[in-house]
């Protein structure tokens, strides 16, 4: 039999609309390097639906890529960016970041989230110190929405981030590699709101439905110059630009982006309910598609000879925390072999 | 009417048996990264098109990353890379190279190519400085097949290089992001001898049949470590890397990668000889899907309203290199069609 | 009246020796670049005061410098460098490390020291995080001696550290910008101890009698090569090497450094011994010619009329932590007249 | 007999003054990195040898250092600095500007000079380019004055270049590691133009009768930000900078940089003279310390029994190019002792 899976949200191709959409423009011929019209539509449908008929929208092709060139171009060579311990950029691309140069300046993370205090004090402290011009001067702010555990801003913490940075004077830059996750678990802010909060940031399309893609929405125009030959000397210019163009068209259109990320919330929380239900208890209490047990060994074991997902971190002596993820396609039919498969080991035992 | 295109080999998308595959395999799910079944056996059938069972092959994104990422992963620090003035990586990559820290050794280009006894003298003067521990070493040689003018290295040269390197002790490293039309274009060199004579190179997918991605195959495992947490820095690293796998899978299935890149080839000496049957001269003389033409101003006002290429470098004062560029896909309507423009706009004229 | 002053261990010049032997030196035409024969009779001395004939000394001109310049060397491209939160090179170097392309990896501080275990605890977890690809390789420890806090690793400790550093094949580097503090501080670590357990470190100048100056030693020479083109692209190459060797050679001759090392040790002792008498305390236990304090807000504005040092931090509501730090040259009489007017101020209060 | 050596213009100590100022001050103390009392008056008597009152100034410890710094600070990301081929930056800095992330954009050297066509010539060409965007933008032009091969730009030239760069919008950086000699050879541009027609330069000290040390002058305030956090990243900041202080302060103090430069620069003409006259020929006209002769040979090793001097690249069939350098101490006795080493030589063949 074949094996279940939730090991991640970028195992599956794309939306069938979108393999249906390249294919119908595959022969077609378009100028390159994003300056085709299905790219042009796309950064259209974009801007509307972030109701920011002025930003900037650019298309790039993963998310370390896109944030390690968005932090490079922003911050200037002194500076670093700030973000949670746990933040994506701090421990999971293989220093990216300081491969160009920069610091991540970590600060506590609080279940994945940045605190506003913190994140002020930080500053407040910085230029406090005599010795400033010794260290590494805040020069932006990285937060993920979702973040890397699961866990969202509340629109109150996301507007006081967003004005400490404003106060501050430092971009905030949001990392939204899940993002249409987000907006489907939190209607309380609006893809409007985060450009409205954020001076940059980027609608994931790798998580959510794309191939691959990711679209960097650059809101301050203050804070970015020269950026096409930088995503170029990063290597992160897609040649066949359209194709990136032809998959945001997609999503963008009769709000596909909006609509497939709602599934992943709504089998989340079936998932979430099935593991509680059984008797399992939450690592982390996650509201979007990522969600996190504690799970006995023996269990993990056993549940492994049929569904795979990973472990977070190292196995503990007798329980484990361990990382189930739902997506844009997840099925019914999934989750309810998946309580089945629960159901059969725990009678079993 | 729709203009003829033949500004570049990366106007369409790719090989209809390319989406074919995607859209067939689509809903499946595999783990990330390249670790999947389809970049495997993709793998596997490019190392037997190379006969070179014991080489390590990575699939990258496109051709600027691809250069930076491997040229930063063979250097040492102090090293700089060895290019001819007119190489891809010297010109054309918004500083990409520089961008991790090397220089780039510029040597004369004769219509593209390096020449060995530039090669040889270079580095004895090197190491004959007395200074050359205040000067950059180099660590590489960088060559590309076909050159950036579309001509070809001949098989005593490219032994030559090649002998010289491992003479010398330096990586040889080519870049063939239209490897395929070099090899239609020049039956003399092989795949393999590819593989043997170089320590690393790719087969370029981006310009030959695919939607994007280029296939590095590192046949002198000495020169190459760490190569993963490298590409990962380098935001090179495909998270659905299965979409690269299964792109090459189909071109290294059939010698589909062999078949399409001979179109091209065929198309480009046709439309050569439509330019010199009506009296214009060549710029270069180029074997392969690259075709420069030195065209009469007025002449390329009239063409271009009709058919879309590039001029090569600035406009001239009476006349001007154009580059014609054709690909797998090329068709003989379209190539009639653009003879048929040439007939009339002189009879016109 | 000129204020006493307690900020730093590089305010005043360098040993009067140094200065007649530069002076008396001046004229003489050497060739450069450390090629000198004063810079090759440091190195022997060098050598031998390490009991390693078989190291290879060069020299730089100051810390930052040589912490970037030896963690650049020695690091591969995905790797990074640990070190402890309050590490030098994480907080006070504005990124220099960072700029190389490098990650700090930053542990607990324990007053300034890196514990073993937390040490070999982040190494195997690295090592066994199923992603660890797309992690920063530890690929060298960074440790200071003494620590920014003044503090000193025993023997044992750092015996343990070395012994895990062989253990998983990561080379240990000692920043000893005051090097010879420790020395005269802790007899039970020698000069030959810091050499047969580090693979490579810095015996400062700077902070110890020279008027700038560090003596790198690689007693490890597998972990370093081409070093001499890296510390010129760094641009810590000076010109005239050999007002380096001069100085080296000078502190070198008749145990110079050693001796004028204890200075700073005995003065630093009668310092603390004056606070704690006149009832101030400790902020940090420091064995070493830094000494730190925390003292109530009102003395503090009262003593800095007269004395200058450092806040350590930002102020206290009541008290805050200061930093005194001794030297080679702190006199007798420097001390007695600290001792009086804090006298003075405790009198008038 | 000890040799006569003229190698370089680094083989000396300093001017004897500043040994003199260096030990008076010796054992002062002062606080760090140029915010003492001698480092704020070398750069008030900078900004008034250069009539030039807003201007700021900076102390750095050698070229190379100063050179990437500079440079480094100025350029945006995706920009490179255009020099002469055979400019220091391009040639003998180990790949220092590339380290730092940016290219050298090389252009015809003109026996060591830039030429304004070829300047103009180039940054239009750049942006009449459609691939621009792909390219590396000029971000600076660096010139030295005198040039690598000891020639000087006259005043028409040096005003053409500055109008070019002004009228370009790109910031001019004048290398001004021999500074002194290129302004005692030629009294028509004065260390004032230099001032007013660059927008940063630096006065060298390392060449021109200091240890070291070399005095950044930005004239163009809107051109660098946050130099210090960026010199202390480069390992260019002196902690004793007080040290750099006192060496320009002497240095500019009753004009002694430009008395002892013009020493160099008479016994330079003495010695061009004394070759011309034994019947050698120069291998370029220099006007300033640096003399490049055509050599034979066989004179070649007879005359370096006696006297070091350089090999200008390798050596030829029959005749060899070398380089002689004078300097501020250069004495009469040792080129009369040179006329008459060459003088034996001839007689006794």
């Amino acid at each position: 039999m074949e094996k279940l899976h939730f090991d991640s949200d970028y195992m599956r191709g794309a939306h069938p609309l979108i393999m249906h959409n390249l294919t119908a423009t595959n022969m077609e011929q378009t100028p390159g390097y994003g300056s085709d019209q299905y790219s042009e539509k796309a950064r259209q449908l974009i801007k509307e639906a972030c109701q920011c008929p002025e930003a900037r929208v650019y298309f790039l092709i993963g998310g370390t890529q896109t944030n390690s060139t968005v932090i490079d171009a922003i911050l200037k060579n002194h500076e670093g960016v700030i973000a949670a311990t746990t933040g994506h950029i701090n421990v999971h691309e293989s220093g990216a970041i300081e491969a160009t140069g920069h610091k991540v300046l970590a600060l506590p993370s609080h279940e994945g989230k940045l605190r506003v205090c913190d994140l002020e004090n930080f500053i407040d402290d910085f230029y406090a110190d005599e010795s400033y011009e010794h260290m590494v001067a805040p020069g932006a702010v990285y937060i993920s929405y979702p973040t890397e555990l699961g866990t969202l801003y509340t629109k109150e913490e996301l507007c006081e981030i967003s004005k400490c940075c404003r106060k501050k004077n430092i971009p905030l830059f949001l990392d939204g590699a899940r993002l249409g996750y987000a907006l489907a678990a939190n209607p309380e802010i609006s893809l409007s709101d985060i450009a409205s909060l954020c001076d940059v940031f980027y609608i994931g399309g790798t998580k959510v439905g794309a191939l691959f893609g990711e679209a960097v929405v650059v809101t301050n125009p203050e804070i970015l110059h020269h950026f096409v030959p930088l995503v170029k000397q990063h290597g992160a210019l897609l040649a066949k630009g359209r194709i990136l163009g032809i998959q945001f068209m997609t999503l963008f259109t009769d709000r596909l982006y909006e609509i497939i990320s709602r599934n992943a919330i709504i089998q989340a929380m079936k998932l979430k309910k099935i593991f509680m239900d059984h008797g399992y208890s939450l690592y982390i209490d996650s509201p979007t598609n990522q969600q996190f047990f504690l799970l006995p060994n023996s269990f993990i074991d056993k549940l492994r000879e049929l569904v795979t997902f990973e472990l977070w971190g190292s196995k503990g002596a007798e329980v484990t925390p361990v990382r189930f993820v739902t997506d844009w396609a997840t099925s019914d039919a999934e989750i309810n072999l998946l309580e089945q498969i629960i159901d059969n080991i725990q009678q079993e035992s």
